[in-house]
């Protein structure tokens, strides 16, 4: 179970989390409520992961300015890179909708399709699912299944000292890709150049990064993996306090594309605070063995590493005289 | 994929369930869209079962008159009954949250004692999900995964002619209790009986299953299985569509309690339309061999039996001149 909204882990003096982990004691052999995925064993000697998201309209999207296509990608996306971040192979989505009866077939069609198109990039099939109405706005669920060999899933909280932490591809692409359009929402009017419509489809459109899972989580020596959905700020302390660890980043190594180099150049952002802040990037954050990253056959970039003991703060920045968080879409 | 909202299965010309199943064929050896889960192998010779439910304010339930508890139920309720339905065991559940900020931690509290209440009675542990925030209504979603051994969950499909149709329990009593409630609503205001009461509880605390569906799944002769939700005249016609085959329904043989009976004979109710057209009793509607039956462990009712061919209608009443068509809740 991940909490997203932070501001309703608690509602009132009631802890939500809390209180469902209290009632719900995890059974043995099972990885249940704080990583990306639960973990269920099978017979077999193989593992069942579960993750599961929703979007609600209004909250997570505006109808006004989502495009169905992409809208149904990211759903998908962010769910199956669960699955990746895990290391495991999606098996199968199941989508749920509560849909307003003002919403044309042609909508929900450009929302099958993006769906799809995401899906077919790591062969995930849909499954099954639920149809039903609602009186005004739309509210979206994806659940994912995918599998793993046992002991392979890789979680939050293995991360040891020494390891060097790392990224499977750019940072800060999607959250130059919002910068744009919420500028436009505050009224600039300039046309997107090449540069800032690639970084505004990778926001739309982020590839979950499942085969590079499936690599990492057959190396010996990966430890621990999640993926970057609140940025590396946020998302890295989930691991160190999990691992009970801290972190030396080297902002200088932080790996930035191209595009939003000279996107970033002629608008006047900061790119650290993109990369480091910004979420929703969708790439794999692990930790690996030094041993184990110099004949690494997947493309990563080393950004940091692993050191002994969970400090206050957990992460430090080398190269700024900033602090990085991570970024709270909702 | 269950559309249990006929109207939304077209929007405008535009099939959705045609339109997913079309982009999504079904991988070979798995269960997709159109049946009470999923199935998929599992490596080991057993098999995952998968159902999801999206459950929707101001469609599947009004705020003002719907008992946190008794929703908590429902929600965890339905679902492990889809999996009871195939014969499986229930694994593990998954519940997404849309909350509106006007939610009280109270309520959300009482929401998952009953969600817990129902789990507790089939064993089922509660495994993961999503919480987020909603402008407006709340919107829940569950996902429970069940298993079994492969080739042992019961199909739709699979009736044969000769088969004895039966049910485990009694039929009616949930939509005797609808009918309690909705009386009131409409201004009735005596004090509700013991009986009603009773018939009111068993609305909205319907028991899965589990044991029953299990013990159906391990024994040779038991062929289609589905759960009672809107009612047999409407539940039965899917298991003679997908298996080609048409019944004999003897009306005078339905099962009904003791409290719905007492209760119809006071105000005037017609039992077999509730017991026949009344949908979630929660019940399992199996065909099973005449042979089978007779040694049959589980507590079971015979209420007719499946005859050659689809003939349109697919259902014969017997013993009376009433036509059974079930329930849409929607």
């Amino acid at each position: 179970m991940k909490d997203n909204n932070e501001s309703i882990r608690t509602i009132g003096e009631f802890n939500l989390i809390e209180s469902i982990k209290e009632h719900f004691p995890v059974p043995a052999g099972v990885t249940g409520i704080g990583d990306d995925c639960a973990v269920l064993p099978q017979k077999s000697g193989r593992e069942t992961l579960v993750t599961t998201d929703m979007l609600m309209e209004g909250v997570h999207f505006l109808m006004e300015d989502a495009d169905p296509y992409d809208l149904g990608w990211k759903s998908a996306a962010v769910n199956i890179s669960d699955i990746a971040a895990m290391g495991g192979v999606p098996v199968g989505t199941f989508l749920s909708f509560a849909l307003p009866k003002t919403l044309t077939g042609a909508w929900v069609e450009r929302f099958i399709e993006g769906y799809k198109a995401v899906s077919d990039l790591s062969g995930t099939p849909l499954l099954g699912g639920d149809t039903t109405s609602s009186l005004d706005r739309l509210c979206i669920n994806v659940t994912v299944l995918g599998e793993c060999q046992a002991g392979a899933s890789r979680k939050r909280s293995a991360a040891v000292p020494g390891d060097l932490i790392c990224t499977t591809g750019y940072l800060g692409d999607s959250a130059g890709g919002l910068q744009v359009i919420l500028d436009e929402a505050a009224g600039r009017k300039e046309a997107r150049t090449d540069d800032e419509k690639e970084l505004v489809r990778r926001h739309y459109q982020p590839v979950p990064r499942v085969s590079e899972g499936v690599v990492l989580a057959g190396t010996e020596g990966v430890h621990a993996m999640m993926d970057i959905s609140d940025g590396v700020g946020s998302d890295l302390r989930h691991i160190l306090k999990a691992s009970g660890v801290s972190a030396v980043i080297d902002v200088s190594s932080i790996p930035v594309s191209d595009e939003l180099k000279r996107s970033a150049e002629s608008r006047g952002w900061n790119v650290s605070e993109l990369a480091l802040n910004g979420g929703e990037d969708y790439e794999l954050l692990f930790t690996i063995s030094p041993e184990a990253e110099r004949n690494l056959a997947v493309r990563h970039f080393v950004i940091g590493r692993i050191t002994e003991g969970l400090n206050p703060g957990g992460v430090t920045w080398e190269g700024t005289d900033k602090e990085f968080k991570g970024f709270h879409h909702f």
